[in-house]
């Protein structure tokens, strides 16, 4: 009943799904879509979503920590087949992936790409039936085309994660917000004034920076690429190599999508109290291995957060050093994810009537599909935009 | 035990109080002290501090649902006498000041008054062994002074909110992430490009309107003072007066101390899905009991969320209309908790060592105690600033 | 013609101006009026309002470097009394000073209090006649209450500068925009990125500080109060002493109404480059004096701007270290000066009708005075707010 | 004299035109380039640096009102040939862009593609000497794409304008800083509280955007662009259709690069003492001539501000409509152009050494280059970043 109760909640706040809801009846007959997602209210409402459409539904998680099980619960009420439970057991959730492929679905919609790349690795026969996938992340995007220049991907993807309404949206205002509520509500401490320091200067970066920064806090970027280096520092943040900011810092949140971001022996020079968290999409940008090797002594601290003492220093991190706003939050906002979700669906239908003409490869998503969820969401808003006369668009051409 | 790891969690966090519980041991031997606070892990550290230093300490609520029960419990363990529980019974939550009274006090650490008012009006007999009280908000101060013009008050109260380490600290960066940690984790929904109405720009209301548009929010303000009105335009927000900003806002957050701030025409004039939620003290700023005599429809909609059918259109209150963060989330960061309750303390300590020099009225946070706390959080940062020299201090007294 | 075309595109941004010199027609029939004042166009148009509502005005600079000489010339056109002309020769401007004086003024207006001190020290015979003084000045406040501690205070004087509306706006609002954009024009330097060192974090310092973080700055506050060193770091800032900021900083303004803020051996720490401005009221906080007399060379640089070769690293000092927004620019911005001037004239008429009844001191803004102004603008801006209802002004007094 | 003295100044301030001084020493020994800039001290030291490398430098405008007169004299002195004059008159302007060209140049760096589109229709005879065409902005760019899309373009270009380091920084931090500094240094009004309408929402108009909210402004955003206008939308902004946002603003920037962005029935809706500025490349965005036409009256209001009086009430434009930071300030900051030029100069060394190799069309900006730029920024700087890891570069090409 909790489940259920959250799903209602989100359906408030998704005009985009509820539009499409109404729009795109039938559309999916007689299709069956595999689900690789964190699985809480508002996927689940997309997954109701893809069976109002008509399509056949299985749904598993993208990520162990990341399934809520009252929803998972809920969602089997509304005849959808599920098989994911929050866990910290690996085994158990590459299981519950592979049922869901069991199915042999048609298309399927990953979150971080690993129902896609078993598919291409481990269960081969799968592609046979299979028409298209739909990617969400980054993080999957890269997989995909890895997979690509090894020749390996045999169906054509979509890479939604390359639509601006994605990434300008989700990652940067939905990972921005979300990041640090998690971060609040599972601490309570305080964070104007701290010393907070951001790995990575991409998309989600620059959102959960900026955030920290309207929090009261000084803000540190650490960076690879000098250009984002220095677009960081004339955003007013400071800029420095992480085994400097390591020693100053209160605060780490890792977002780059890079391994070992934050090593052991930074871990070694920062002060006692110290609070880690990732925003990205796998667990390996801090060493949570290492330190949990070298820690003299290991304590839940609070729901969420677990404590490390190493060389007689705390060190603190949340959510198991997952991604700190699904693993240890209720993860995006609602509205970014209805935005998100939306071009998802979209993705779907284009790939569903349109996979026989494409190549095996990974597209950018389709500019037309990306305005049209853009002039949805102003038109659920009640905004009106200007219109390029003919006499303006006449200008365009002009040398 | 999970009350237990809360307060350890705190007093991680809590440097100012570790020094005070170091320097002034034994300062309050014999000294029975009575505390109404919302109870959680950060005021239950503090009744430990001031138990370490001597005290008899008898703990109760300050408002009936900001209690949180496993903390009172492990506040037991501790030794002192609590009489606090969570509940939506007010005649429980009185029942349970009157308990604590009943150990006939020294002194009163007070946060809304209640206790403070209770003594001056139903339960006089008590003034006779009480020695001074000490009260932590903007309403409560508002109610001893009013006692005091009515010639009520009887005993020397010092008001903590006027400490500028308080009000500068508790009311602006304080209330402004924690009203933000509660409504965003109890709604998941997206703050950016929202309307959102904050009425009344005291330093409780600025940093709530600080928060929101640090959060992508586009803030409109209500007030009835007008120089406060045109600060909060030439601070970057729209002003206008509620029955005008009702008509277009997402959320409206209520932060002025003063009861009937939305009118419940206001409420029938609102958009489907609106969400209210109070940062006042007290639970009079929204008519929460006159939508409950409207509705068509009531239903719980998440946790500490309940909805409302009115006209067909959905309204959603936060916490029932009481003080947002406590209500409905763990209240202030504990940084600003630890400064506020480092002056409670200090605040103590002055009524216990000076009561009898001082009148029956209600005094003005002692100047050096307020840089004294300023001076401490300084030096536990490990921030040096800079010191007027013989010939600057000179250069002041100059014409 | 240029200084009158200043002054007519200034009235098009003074509305209360304009609605004092329709309302209060004749109020200052016969009295003798000394302004002492930056002399620029919307001091000049303060000192026509002044004419228009009767009074004989004799205007004279309070800043050697402040007068715009174009306007002065076209102030004499409209029949008043000028003395007063951009110098570097302080004997040149305090000559203008007591020529002013010689007219025997009732009431004095003053910015910084030279007028004022004159009087009270080397000219005691004309505070006969002398009926009050309005200071518009933190600096001007401070000087006068050292006469009114020294007992040699001889006519009532009322703080401007402590009105609400003058120093939450005009020290805020104004010395923010300004002095950035005076150093902006100045330089054609970028802001964002730079380290810049604000000293002082009052209203004035606060408004620099803001401006030059939203203009992209990484800014440092300099303090000698603990408590505003706080409010700096959790507003976001970092907070050093000034032998450390020195260091690393691109850009250093103060603002604190000290002498020495910087120290010459902190000119030596400095970076190749540095840019020194000051906002304070006195040219005492940068060690200008010093700076030329160690240079081993000394060049201007730019309008404004003065460099100096001091051990092979070139310093650059804007305005020679006098209020930079006024000795550099055009001073604060139009809107904010109307509301200071509609503070002053108000409180000119309060003087001239209850000298009488006043005592020989500094008085704070009277505040009906300073809401009633708030009031007029609000009005002007078409702003309507919330106003008390009685039941809500009943509960204000309950407890 | 007044001319060299402002070379001088921004030579501090460019770190990185002095590097490739020293290090392409000769680079350039025999070239003929022709520049088509905003004559000022900045591109001066470009043309200066030019030079220094070996070219024969020839030197005009890209818009009739941006040459400053004294820095065009300044620069004949260090042996360079200009043709280029302050003037209303565009005659005059397009008869020195046929003079510079008709020194047969080899190489064009342009700004706006004023000289390339002229080579490219009216003078199709230097065609036969010239190698490629480096050009600076997002106008310029369009042009030549269009020449490119019509079979026209018959030499290499780079879209300079295209490097991140330049639309990241130039269009963003240095119109945002620059066309405020032009706004308030001609107008001296208050930003703050102010109904501020820009319009487009590309790299400049957020930067403008960014720093008018920064200064306190409530700022109202219009668009064509769907994305776009959400984007604005959840950065805090208001997003409007013109023809609404112009009966509330108070100030309006234009910045899309469209012609009549604001329509003259517009101007009629708006409020007495509107302040129209453009910051887009040409001054096609404000309808000038119509309110040229239709003015009642037109009169000087202030230096670079032109008043008209329409119907009864007065409206004011800046610099003529011409972009508002060239045409009525110093341009962008000195430290964004260093970048620019840096951009330029390794742009033309590039086309110099490669153009035999390349094709006839617009090239985006070598990737090499613009990171060569950003490491040589920071390393002028002092910041040194993170490198990956071979490892790290491992993991990125997993799947």
């Amino acid at each position: 009943m909790l489940g259920r109760k959250k799903i209602e909640w989100v359906s408030n706040y998704m005009p985009l799904l509820n539009y499409i809801q109404e729009t795109y009846k039938g559309v999916f007959d007689g299709v069956k879509i595999a689900m690789g997602i964190h699985l809480e209210a508002k996927t689940a409402y997309l997954a109701i979503t893809l069976k109002k459409l008509g399509a056949k539904v299985f749904v598993t998680g993208c990520n162990p920590l990341s399934t809520q099980d009252d929803v998972a619960e809920a969602l089997e009420e509304f005849g959808i087949i599920v098989h994911a439970k929050r866990t910290n057991d690996e085994g158990v959730y590459f299981k519950n992936l592979n049922k869901i492929l069991d199915y042999e679905p048609d298309l399927i919609l990953d979150d971080g790409a690993d129902l896609s790349v078993i598919v291409h690795t481990k269960r081969k026969e799968l592609l046979k039936n299979l028409k298209g996938i739909s990617e969400e992340t980054t993080t999957g995007v890269r997989r995909l085309k890895n997979l690509e220049e090894n020749k390996l991907l045999s169906v054509p993807a979509i890479a939604v994660n390359n639509a601006k309404m994605k990434h300008l949206f989700d990652n940067r205002y939905g990972t921005g917000q979300s990041t640090w509520d998690s971060i609040m509500r599972n601490t309570n401490i305080l964070i104007a004034g701290k010393n907070i320091v951001v790995a990575g200067y991409g998309w989600c970066g620059r959102g959960i920076a900026l955030r920290a920064k309207a929090l009261g806090a000084n803000v540190i970027i650490t960076e690879v690429d000098p250009i984002k280096a220095l677009e960081a520092l004339m955003d007013g943040y400071r800029v420095m190599k992480m085994s400097e900011a390591a020693k100053i810092a209160d605060i780490i949140v890792t977002s780059t999508g890079m391994k070992d971001v934050v090593k052991f022996e930074d871990i070694l020079a920062m002060k006692d109290g110290i609070i880690l968290a990732n925003a990205g999409h796998f667990n390996v940008e801090i060493p949570v291995k290492e330190i949990e090797k070298h820690a003299d002594k290991i304590f839940d601290a609070r729901n969420n957060v677990k404590g490390y003492v190493i060389n007689g220093k705390k060190v603190f991190v949340i959510g198991e050093g997952r991604l700190v706003n699904l693993a240890a939050a209720d993860g995006h906002p609602i509205e970014i994810m209805d935005i998100s979700f939306a071009l998802q669906t979209l993705s779907l239908i284009y790939l569903k009537e349109n996979y026989e003409k494409l190549e095996n490869k990974v597209y950018d998503y389709p500019e037309s599909l990306d305005i049209k969820v853009a002039s949805l969401k102003l038109k659920s808003l009640g905004i009106d935009i200007d219109k390029l006369s003919e006499e303006q668009k006449e200008y365009l051409k002009g040398f």
